[in-house]
């Protein structure tokens, strides 16, 4: 066994272990666990576990304002409650333990526990638990539940639906009606606020008779079910757990009745769940050889990031994926920025999927941007079903006065809008799937790009456009001036609306602008913005100001040292008396993460000047942070420096790095733009993999420990394979093509048939 | 004696007396009986008194920032002090006082004390101190002590100068060098961090022979007297302060001697002082008959509204007037909107002088541009001497975490320069001379309007101009747009400027233009701006919105409830996170200021709901907000409420209603803004004064307890007497002249060789 880090081990590269439990350690352990598959998360909780150990089952497309200010995702009631009373005590994790161990295996997302429990009298109990979120039953989440004693014993058991769950923000469900189904029990609840049902059932398969009865206490109701082992003997519960809301379908209540009918045994569920995953990891998987930690590591960010994935309809990643309800189950701009670039290079057709969700929320975004004042699309800061804004004007609060904090995400962090535009534009390059842009891509980026225009400031007497008031990615700095990162992206977003208009067929364009009612003095003013928007140049020293004035603020450097100012340890740093606010000292990446999306926006000396100037300011305290820190310390060439970020990137949640409460705000959970960052650090940053005027460019430079990488990536529609040694570069076209891509590694352009090997310098 | 409020009476209108001494009261009494020239500010201590007690002479033109944080005037070393030593007690304020008064005559600006000690053994003794600044001799503060005692007895008395003199932030003078004249003691001493010497001298008068020694202890330095007295005699001490300051001459050592060896003796220098006086109560006294207090309040006032008016060169008015170095002796806004008007009807040359030092500090005004990216005159929110921004970055702090508050005073608040427009225009208005419109005023107007569109912001999709980001006379809301009193001051000032170029000689405008290299498409600039700036209208309810999204914050009425939710007294309740910024509570007048500035703007009917929106939702917590209101209150009819407010502010200082210290930072000192609006109240309020459109419109409205009221304006340059009671209004003119001025009474218009009778509705 290879140790990950504390207590934490892996075998193979695909399993994470633990041996050891700390109820301390519930809310990371029960998120780095977790099972899921897009539609639903199920935290790595076990069997007993309620509310106090932060059990849940989050549901996509459950939004609910329980509380009258969040809306979140519901955590609905778990039919996967199974507690064992033996020697006339329930079982838990406790001292009465003798051995532990539980298990991540990421190859087929499976979640398992094994505990032997050394009970009076010499009685051992050794219970095994596994769960797994269906990849091919999206509704369904099955469990097999084992039970061995070594000495003859009576023993019960309850299997049941506790409605007692965990909810951050008030309880998402109400009037809640049990009901019988062929003998197992269901529950059915109405949200709270929102208009939306579920329907929560349970399917017990035992494998010995029971002598059964009705439980119904303290919020779990179910069976008691009396059992008599011999010594040596066991038996299993294989319990299988649906969710069904009214937001899936017109039918739920008769939908779940069918799959609890159809449903098939644990062994075939799992059969076919597993193939499911061999395709998954066909698609996504990255073989580090040489450092089996880094392995397992970038394959557990993989994975969540992947389950954190909703590909049954349109519906937002998560921040937090479906590990938890904490920022609200919503999209961030951490979908396109972090999360989008694996799907847009493996799998384009879930990046379509991810793009689709932005233009069905368009009509909020244009709902946000009129209620600002704004026309077109302003994109919410936080995302959910519809588009609309769910950010609430107080997110944080000071926890020294205990009074919220007017946080400005929801208002000013207008980079969002540029943001999709980016995101379309790159899925458009990377795929070439004019169809898209057509239907669906040009009319969000024009959108965008009236939001803009309406958004911006003209100063006559600078004759130039300004945005004002603004907070860029680095959220410690609100009501910020022409931050370099907002201003590019918008120049960006605006310059591909007129390249839209340029490139696309006419007619098209005509009827988008009919659509749309797009006048032609509208245009007239995009093509003025292009020209005239004002964008920071590098200073004397190469180094492009995070903002206005920045440079003017105090320089603290490292910038960990700002810390000894805090008074309080949850204190939030930045808007708008934080310890930060009038220091340059910065929470994540901003002028690094321009330079991360845009490599050939400066040269190399510059993009050096800059992140040597702004790595020591920046504290790192987003998860955002040292993805895009890796990604271009290593087209630096900064190996070390790129590797060391790395580690600290793909650890963040394995070894619970970050904090879970932030100005009394729970921010535990998933790091999911981290977890599909990961991805990136790998392809984009030690492969140095950049599309460019029509090219892919790369320039493997591998950590020291790290013999060799591979994995596949989809360009422009089909699929190749790359692996990458020390000394050598493969590249393999896997599907038959006639395109002839273009690749320039180390500067050296390639063009070839079915495969090249390239000599590395 | 008619009691004005808690231990304070006037016998005659003019006087202050206080029949009892409280510590506690040092601050405010200090300033309340304070003696001032306009060149200096002596605080209202006693003779003995040391900077425990807020002892201070503060002297104009000396700024220096010795904790390099704040600038602020220098508080001199004290050359009155002295002490009297008896039984071998030092005397001062405590438990053997058998009796104490003392009184602030305002007729002739004199400051009083009598106090009687009762000793051991029936020894009593009585000092009496007189005091006052002369108006005649600027440099000179002149003391008559007198002692007196009912049984022989020996005593000691220092008499000398006091150099550990009270001063806010730091030291501001160093190298204190001693030397003697003639007997007498002075001190040169070096500004800490400036560049300027001042010189202060004592003169000792005594009426009796003593035997004097040197005295040089814990920073005394001086002479100890033996004084010999039989029972019932007195002796007098006439003693004399010579400030002088390199500052104001080229040979301030020289000037300060000559000063001393010609100075006129106590009688002959009170002698003129008291004729200045009589002179200065004829161009400003307004009689109120019928109220005895209201009498003496506004005189009170008023007395304090002159003293702190330098008239010997173009310095500010502080803030604070020169009562202590709060606000650090400084122009602010108040300066014009609430100091100058007094001087535009009642002495014109004042409030050009007031204009002049604007006009001095224009150079300044421009380097605050420059400095924050802005072209013009943008005017110092805190100005002194050169107009180079004095008010620190942080001004207040939070007092729960003690970290320093980021106010934005000095950027943010911009009407400042419109305010200095609306200024220079009125006194054009007023007096019509043109001359320093073209030397001096047209130039400054110009300044402004060119700061203003290198300010404002054009909104392309909107098609108008907006301002973004500023902070309006309620300063508890910063951060905002659209202010409407910002923007239609703004739209007034740009309109100002255009209608100079209109109207002023054509040759004058070319050397204007040539001067300030003003260029054509400049002026194009102006106009688009005064025909798109953005003017907030009224709402459905007639009510103007104070700036964009004020209706959707908090309402809290009365505004005085928010205070519930303070932590601490101290606290600021202003920006960052104050208790008032995510509400509709109003330090004060906002929208109320711009219509007491601009009475015709709109219908009575819009006013009053204007009036009755935001009164309830003000706090008046600054000394600038009840005159606004009363002067509203008093033109809209309602005489009543009008009444309260003119009593609440001429009781600011008097029954010391205002806190001292806020957000950290003492705000102490006499209210000068308020000092010299309390004219305005009665005059512009009551009597409904106002000019309009080359009229001059009176609505005569008295409190029920006033019979009569009168005063004399300047208009036009020539004199009038105006005297109302409840039913008549008489106006007569006391200078020779042919012009026709046309009066506007209630709605009648007058026109008259001599004197007028109206009888009034």
């Amino acid at each position: 066994m290879k140790i990950i880090g504390k207590a934490l081990f892996t075998t193979n590269g695909w399993d994470i272990i633990k041996n050891s439990y700390d109820v301390q350690q519930s809310i990371t352990e029960g998120s780095n666990f977790m099972v899921g598959n897009g539609y639903l998360g199920y935290r790595g909780t076990f069997a007993e576990d309620r509310s106090e150990h932060y059990q849940g089952c989050i549901v996509t497309d459950t939004w609910d304002k329980a509380d009258g200010k969040w809306e979140e995702l519901t955590t609905v009631p778990n039919a996967l409650f199974v507690q064992v009373k033996i020697q006339n005590q329930w079982l838990k994790q406790n001292d009465t333990v003798k051995s532990f161990q539980r298990v991540l295996n990421v190859i087929n997302g499976m979640t398992k526990r094994e505990v032997v429990y050394l009970l009076k009298d010499g009685l051992e109990i050794k219970i095994t638990e596994e769960k797994f979120a269906s990849y091919t039953h999206k509704h369904v989440i099955a469990m097999r539940y084992q039970v061995k004693t070594n000495k003859a014993c009576d023993l019960k058991l309850i299997s049941g639906i506790d409605s007692k769950v965990w909810s951050i923000n008030g309880e998402h469900l109400k009037n809640h009606n049990y009901f019988n189904m062929n003998g197992d029990c269901g529950v059915h609840a109405e949200a709270t606020q929102a208009d939306h049902h579920i329907w929560v059932v349970e399917k017990n398969m035992f494998s010995v008779d029971t002598e059964k009865q009705s439980y119904d206490q303290d919020g779990i109701f179910g069976h008691l079910h009396e059992i008599k082992l011999s010594a040596d003997e066991s038996f299993v519960l294989n319990k299988f757990m649906l969710v069904m809301t009214s937001n899936d379908n017109n039918t739920p209540s008769s939908e779940i009745k069918k799959i609890y009918n159809t449903l098939p045994t644990y062994d075939k569920l799992l059969e076919t769940h597993e193939k499911a995953w061999l395709k998954i990891w066909q698609t996504y998987d990255i073989k580090i050889n040489g450092n089996i930690v880094d392995q397992v590591a970038l394959r557990f960010n993989i994975y969540h990031a992947i389950i954190a994935t909703p590909t049954h309809k349109s519906l937002p990643i998560g921040a937090r994926g479906l590990s938890c309800q904490a920022y609200q189950g919503a999209a961030f701009w951490d979908q396109e920025i972090y999360n989008l670039p694996m799907y847009l290079y493996s799998n384009p057709s879930i990046a379509k999927n991810i793009l689709l969700y932005r233009y069905k929320t368009l009509s909020g975004a244009k709902r946000k941007a009129k209620k600002h004042g704004y026309e077109g699309a302003f994109y919410s800061w936080i995302s959910g079903k519809t588009g609309d804004e769910l950010c609430p004007d107080f997110f944080f609060k000071d926890v020294i006065t205990n009074r919220p904090i007017r946080n400005h995400f929801n208002v000013w962090q207008i980079h969002i809008s540029p943001d999709i535009a980016y995101a379309v534009d790159q899925y458009y390059q990377l795929t070439k799937d004019t169809e898209f842009i057509e239907s669906y891509g040009a009319e969000m980026v024009f959108e965008i790009a009236r939001f803009i225009v309406s958004r911006v400031d003209f100063k006559p007497r600078r004759n130039r456009y300004e945005i004002v008031r603004v907070q860029g990615p680095d959220e410690y700095h609100e009501n910020i001036d022409n931050n370099s990162y907002t201003n590019y992206m918008t120049k960006h977003a605006i310059s591909i609306a007129i390249k839209y208009l340029d490139i696309l067929d006419p007619l098209t364009i005509k009827t988008i602008k009919q659509k749309i009612d797009l006048a032609a003095d509208e245009i007239t003013l995009w093509l003025d913005v292009n020209e005239k928007l004002y964008l920071p140049q590098p200073n004397n020293h190469n180094v492009l100001e995070q903002f206005d004035d920045y440079f003017k603020l105090e320089s603290i450097v490292p910038a960990s040292k700002v810390t000894e100012r805090l008074i309080d340890a949850e204190e939030y740093y930045g808007w708008p008396n934080g310890i930060t606010v009038y220091t340059q000292c910065n929470k994540q990446a901003d002028v690094v993460q321009l330079l991360s999306l845009f490599p050939k926006l400066f040269n190399d000396q510059t993009v050096m000047s800059n992140y040597r100037y702004y790595e020591p300011r920046t504290l790192h305290f987003s998860s955002l942070s040292p993805t895009t820190h890796a990604i271009v310390a290593a087209r630096l060439g900064l190996i070390d420096e790129a590797y060391n970020k790395f580690r600290k990137a793909v650890m963040i949640d394995l070894l619970n790095t970050n904090e879970a409460v932030s100005g009394g705000t729970f921010i535990g959970g998933m790091h999911t733009a981290n977890n599909g960052a990961s991805w990136q650090m790998v392809v984009q940053g030690f492969m140095g993999l950049m599309h460019h005027e029509g090219k892919f460019h790369l320039n493997p430079q591998l950590p020291i420990s790290w013999d060799s990488v591979s994995f596949e990536l989809i360009l422009y529609g089909h699929r190749y394979s790359f692996k990458t040694t020390k000394t050598q570069l493969y590249i393999t076209k896997l599907s038959e093509n006639d395109t002839d891509i273009e690749f320039v590694v180390q500067g050296e352009t390639y063009c070839f048939q079915q495969e090249v090997t390239i000599h590395l310098r």
